[in-house]
């Protein structure tokens, strides 16, 4: 009998689900039959492309890479602006839609994602023009009450909150920022490499608040429209605002599943090969990816989210190789996602900022005495093209001096070295061994003594030791 | 007493234990003299930088990076134009120069690097326009011929024969590279790899000669000059030839010292501290770093040489940590040299080429069976700048699945990715490992799903598995 895959969601880990199970689809041979259930009226979107087409390099319709027809034609029962109202595990295996249907499945991919925070302020606020920023929809609407637009507004100071006032800016809008507590990207910076990088923003000429000891008191409209935001005694106008406070996981289907959800991340509870749990057991043919799962940080080993397309991306392979694995009874097609170290890396304004790994204030709270080192040099010879200074700052655990953590911030090269301090966190590295490692050497492609190096030394205190 | 200490030698390793010995120089209680000998007029000189002072990018002078006055003014005996004939190990702890004048010392260096490999047809040529590639004084030789000239003849197709070629291509010389067996930089790269970057010279314009049965039998000279050079029964035009066929350690004076050279390797024995041997005992007072030096491979666990810049770097660190060491009765100040992984990237035509580890063919002769995957992927999305194809060739040993090597060519991140290739076969990552972990994910930086994951299930065999 032909095995009936549902997924709910088509965000990127659902997406991907479907990508991998589709392009091995002729390997079951009794037949695979793949349905996908989205609100979003669209096919794949690539969700992180969008602050790109806000800051204009792109429009926002090439952020969809496939469109519905694409997986129709190929035999997907792809359903956009439908929504899953009832999951039953237990008992039939089905989910039951918002008309009614019902569809039995054999596996179940729960891949619901997040769903924007908003404080109370904005949420009893009904004015144009004040939007959140969780999709393509919401990037229509920005985009387009950015274009009369003079003053925007930014309530977030994390990696989406900065995206989006980074396009305003670079689009010509006096833009505000507005966040709490003080430091920028705070999960995956420390306070002095965050400051760092406001110094780079205001320098591109946003206007940071992120000392304030209010919130948000009002948000004043005219005609409908928004006008302006009140934070204590200060008026900031404002004819777009776009609130970025983070994103929570998007489990009540799961929650009203009984399906456990972790109690300090919110996430969808699942074991390393992204089952679900149901009580006291892991439903083995249900699972769950993305934005709405808890992962486990490889560093302190707590649980948190991960709420990064890459993470959606593995997790979406390893349920495809169980999937498969248990269709196919063969186990040694199984695979495992791993305790996360969250590699990250993003453009500001044309300033990247990488991280991987714990920030010093997350190892702190996990209870880890570190030291650090913190460098700054060009990324090659200054008379070769394309040579830009890079700061580093390197992470290590105070008695094991392997590193748990590394941050830059540069102008080339960040998004390949996050990579490489990934592996080398992955592999225990010590601050001894990184200083001594060989590194491919060219003047017109790097220096010959490495920032890296430079910063595992000082994190030894080598200059200290002499 | 002060401290003496001898360096023998004015290349990358000499001047970096000159340069890390004279930063702590004042950690020395009883005082630090420090004397440098070199055969060149030179100060510090990036070897490294000439082939793109030869390709015009700036002028050979910019290469001297600090002149002889620079390490005078700092107290050191820095004597240029002067050579040692000959050093006592056991009696008194001297070196003799040409002068007569005999040094005492406390500690000896022996950085007296590479000498160049020159078949006898040219060691019989006097003819000016003929020239070897080891030092600033034949980059202004080359240099000066290459302006009224309209052919050239590269014989070498390593990474050095290859730059001397770009670079005459590059400035308008109709140029042919000739070499012998056919693969290009077949120590670093696997013919299939070797092949694309032949083709990429040939489109930039170079002439290759890599089938021939017979060597170079003459070369003709008009008036002096050379305006030939015939390989068989081909007579090619040449107004400036260039020698580039590999570089032998110059060992001569470590062996008459009876210091103990590798068999295989043709480089003086160390151990990782970098003392040499002679007799049955590493001596510890005396040490050789860079070019002249044996280094253990890091995945055939064999002797062989390790004739680059970065190399020298970090054997000149392990030799400042050790002096030191030593002089301070600190044991903890200690640091040793590993078995060298070799990461090289390097730029030709505006290609680069990457690679670390062992080629199939190395592993193969010592005796590891291998699999291997390759992959070719934009670097991010097309419509992101700068995004471009990137070639990768994974090669893992088959039995353990980690792994030993890596080649790449692209026109961008290579530096990069070796440096993190180098860390993952540090570590023994294996396939398994480098196809689930994360990455980082910006489409403005990188794709979701990277090169490195295609050639990671390339070697797998993912797409046979189902």
């Amino acid at each position: 009998m032909t095995k009936e895959v549902v997924i709910i969601g088509g965000g990127i880990g659902g997406i991907y689900v479907l990508r991998n199970l589709l392009a091995k689809k002729d390997a079951v041979k009794e037949g695979l039959h793949l349905t996908l259930i989205k609100r979003e009226k669209s096919g794949w979107v690539s969700v992180c492309g969008l602050p790109f087409a806000l800051r204009g390099w792109y429009g926002i319709d090439k952020t969809e890479i496939n469109k519905p027809q694409f997986f129709l034609d190929q035999g997907v029962d792809f359903r956009t602006g439908s929504e899953v109202t009832k999951i039953n595990v237990e008992e039939n295996s089905v989910v039951t839609l918002r008309t009614g249907e019902v569809l039995r499945y054999d596996y179940l991919i729960i891949a619901t994602g997040r769903k924007p925070a908003v404080p109370a302020v904005v949420e009893k606020t009904n004015l144009e023009g004040v939007y959140t920023f969780n999709n393509e929809d919401d990037a229509r609407k920005i985009e387009a009450a950015m274009k009369d637009a003079k003053n925007a507004f930014v309530y977030g100071h994390g990696i989406g909150g900065i995206q989006v006032a980074s396009a305003f800016s670079a689009r010509g809008l006096k833009t505000t920022l507005f966040g709490r507590p003080p430091s920028l990207i705070a999960s995956r910076l420390d306070p002095d490499m965050g400051d760092m990088l406001k110094e780079w923003l205001e320098k591109a000429g946003i206007r940071f608040i992120l000392d304030s000891e209010k919130g948000i008191t009002a948000i004043k409209g005219d005609g409908g429209r928004v006008k302006s935001v009140v934070i204590g005694e200060e008026e900031i106008p404002a004819d777009v605002v776009v609130i970025s406070m983070g994103k929570k996981p998007d489990v009540s289907l799961a929650k009203e599943a009984g399906i456990e959800i972790g109690e300090e991340s919110h996430g969808i509870v699942t074991d390393s090969a992204m089952h679900v749990k149901k009580g006291r057991r892991y439903v083995s043919n249900v699972y769950s990816v993305g934005d709405c799962v808890e992962v486990i940080d490889g560093i302190t080993h707590r649980p948190r989210l991960n709420q990064a397309a890459f993470a959606a991306v593995v997790q979406a392979k390893v349920v495809t190789d169980n999937v498969f694995s248990d269709i196919r009874g063969q186990l040694d097609l199984y695979s495992s996602y791993e305790p996360s170290l969250g590699p990250t890396a993003a453009d500001f304004a044309g300033l990247l900022v990488g991280s991987v790994g714990v920030t010093s204030e997350a190892a702190s709270r996990a209870g880890l005495k570190t030291v650090s080192g913190k460098a700054t040099k060009l990324t090659k010879a200054r008379y070769f093209p394309g040579a830009k200074p890079l700061t580093l700052k390197l992470i290590f655990d105070a008695y094991t001096k392997k590193l748990i953590g590394a941050q830059m911030l540069g102008e080339a090269t960040v998004a390949e070295r996050v990579n490489e301090l990934a592996v080398a966190i992955y592999a225990g590295i010590t601050a001894a061994e990184m200083r001594n490692m060989e590194r491919c050497y060219d003047p017109s492609l790097a220096l010959l003594i490495d920032v890296t190096i430079d910063a595992a030394e000082a994190a030894m205190g080598i200059t200290a030791v002499y």
